[in-house]
């Protein structure tokens, strides 16, 4: 027998790559990956056929653990605008912002570290938390400091893990007066905050989107995104930024998991953020994402109106489901059967770090399915469910 | 304080990369690094700019954690026909493989797990192992089992890290012999044998290059290997194969690293291995190493031949050399003034798990520098050892 490191026994396959797997299959109709349309993404052809500036030795070679020097500058500077001063030594790129989710794991968490996280949460963060062995306090928005004081006992966690912004799974987008609450849980137990916000560019209407990590007086940060939402997921390319103790850790953390990440992507991301285009390029994109949540949303007033509720998300991509069952059920029975009938979407137990509260909970995509596959799709799972129940 | 995880106690910046930071700086001369030679580097605008194959919908969206299923079965073919049948379902694409030391690290690693590795190795795969928590023994190429037995006591090592073509830093290529010792000393105590492959396509002699892991005949086995060295290090593009038992665990562990790899480069490095030009490529760039790797070793011959030893490699990109010096030198201690004179070199010290024998030695790299560079920056180096001595 292989000996294998602890951990392992720890390790879970994710719910979304065991649905990634099935979604190919020829007239599947999918509500559950967080994949963007494909619809939407950018042209890169113009920008890499400028061979002077995306195809030289240089972008060839090994290049700085950081990323890109320009690329890193443009990136604060945007988060200078809209958050608070940072400099480029801040930022670090990264190969997707999945992997500043291990980097942050490997930098907090021993086997039997505590941290907060919302309930329900992002799955594939809790995934990776739990391999390194976290324990988990659960969290509502409206309730950060009551939550972590009365789960957590006398035992501050080493860290909170949020997404404020069009949260992934409940679409919630924090107020103003949320991420105050938020700041100053942080501040006042001295705990790292870990604020994921790879959603904010996907904003359909107006609301509070200021990180919450420019808000704290003294607490350590870590806040990260990724280009792809806004650009395309297959260049795999996000970032972090950090206040500045942090940095050194990260980047030797980086360098030891990838030693840097794809110097082509690094070019294409940074031609396409500085072209003129790139402003009204998202515009479109809020538009068309705009227009697909609205058509969603009414095919769910068509066929879940009497058999569950829901928020309508002023960003992101996701729908998050209660339904009204009683008894209760576990969303997760389900999903063979909707497969079967070639409609996928995401039950919602995998995104509770305890499992607690998880039943009549799912999640549904909106930007992937066209608007007559959204429609087709909801009808056959809400006839599923009336079947089921 | 910020409660680090314990790890992050056993973090320490890499030599690599704080010599990488001042390589750049204009008029150094450099051995330090791997850097392959930019010039050597493959022009891929032809095959970038062919729309239909590399920039599709497809490569911009989220794709499998396995990699693409093309460029998976040209990888198992080739290594199928040079080593042993496998299929394309054992192999993992890579974000370069320094991600797979990551991952075999993950899964083999627990604080305290015991390995073996050579004395000296890969630098990089020191730090992650000792990130890791890992103990070590060491071995040498010639005697595995013995000093396996010799140094692990009762305890078997959990993994045999191995680099047996062009070894890093030795440059060193196992014999056939050496090769079956190395498969039975795992197959006798079951260990796992992770076999790190990057230098394989760089031979510039003829010398035995089958992979160890199609020698065992019980014990499970990593292989992994690289394309920074064949194609270009800034498309961070590599692929593990491993025995059947290991790869779902792999496949997780990616997942939860970075979901997959970048689908430009993975639709770039599919073009160009299977283009018609590939072979023809290679073999210049095996004449062109060959020729750099000459001329390097006769510069040293005018400039160390009085004060070091060393074996020309038959492949990979680095010249080992051993001091004469009386009392022996920590080379650590050149490196300043070396870079204050504008060359840097790579000390011993790095590459040794237990720091022992690593007095006297330095590893050269010969295929970054041009040859009036490399002529020029030994004379230098030869110069100031004599000085300090």
């Amino acid at each position: 027998m292989t000996r294998y490191a602890n951990r392992i026994n720890r390790l879970q396959p994710s719910p979304i790559r065991e649905i990634l797997r099935v979604i190919d299959h020829p007239g599947m109709i999918s509500f559950a990956g967080g994949l963007p349309d494909s619809a939407s993404f950018p042209d890169i052809s113009p920008v890499a056929n400028r061979r002077d500036q995306t195809w030289s030795a240089n972008t060839m070679q090994y290049g700085p653990t950081e990323g890109e020097q320009a690329l890193r500058e443009v990136i604060a500077e945007d988060f200078s605008k809209r958050a608070m001063p940072v400099s480029a030594d801040q930022v670090l790129i990264l190969s997707g912002s999945q992997q500043g989710i291990d980097l942050v794991s490997k930098l907090m968490i021993d086997e039997g570290t505590l941290i907060a996280v919302e309930s329900p949460t992002y799955l594939a963060a809790l995934q990776v938390f739990n391999l390194f062995g976290a324990r988990f306090i659960s969290y509502q928005s409206g309730s950060v400091a009551e939550d972590i004081n009365s789960h957590g006992g006398n035992e501050a966690p080493a860290m909170i893990y949020s997404i404020p912004t069009f949260q992934n799974p409940t679409g919630h987008c924090y107020s103003l007066t949320e991420r105050q609450q938020l700041a100053h849980a942080c501040d006042d137990a001295n705990t790292v905050l870990f604020e994921d916000d790879p959603y904010r560019a996907l904003a359909y209407e107006t609301c509070e989107r200021q990180p919450v990590v420019s808000m704290l007086k003294s607490a350590p940060w870590v806040y990260q995104s990724s280009f792809s939402k806004e650009l395309a997921p297959g260049l795999r390319l996000g970032y972090l930024i950090c206040s500045p103790e942090l940095y050194p850790q990260l980047v030797w953390l980086k360098q030891a998991a990838d030693l840097h990440s794809n110097r082509l992507s690094q070019q294409l991301v940074l031609s396409m953020l500085t072209s003129a285009e790139s402003e009204n390029r998202l515009h479109q994109l809020q538009s068309h994402y705009r227009l697909k949540r609205d058509n969603f949303s009414s095919a769910l007033e068509r066929h879940f109106g009497d058999i569950a509720t829901w928020s309508t998300p002023a960003g992101g991509l996701f729908f998050w489901l209660q339904l009204n069952r009683q008894p209760a059920i576990d969303t997760r029975n389900i999903l063979p059967r909707a497969i079967d009938r070639k409609v996928a979407f995401m039950p919602g137990e995998p995104f509770y770090a305890d499992g607690r509260n998880a039943a009549n909970t799912l999640r549904l995509n909106f930007s992937h399915a066209r608007t007559d596959e959204a429609e087709a799709g909801l009808k056959l799972l809400s006839q599923l469910i009336r079947e089921v129940c």
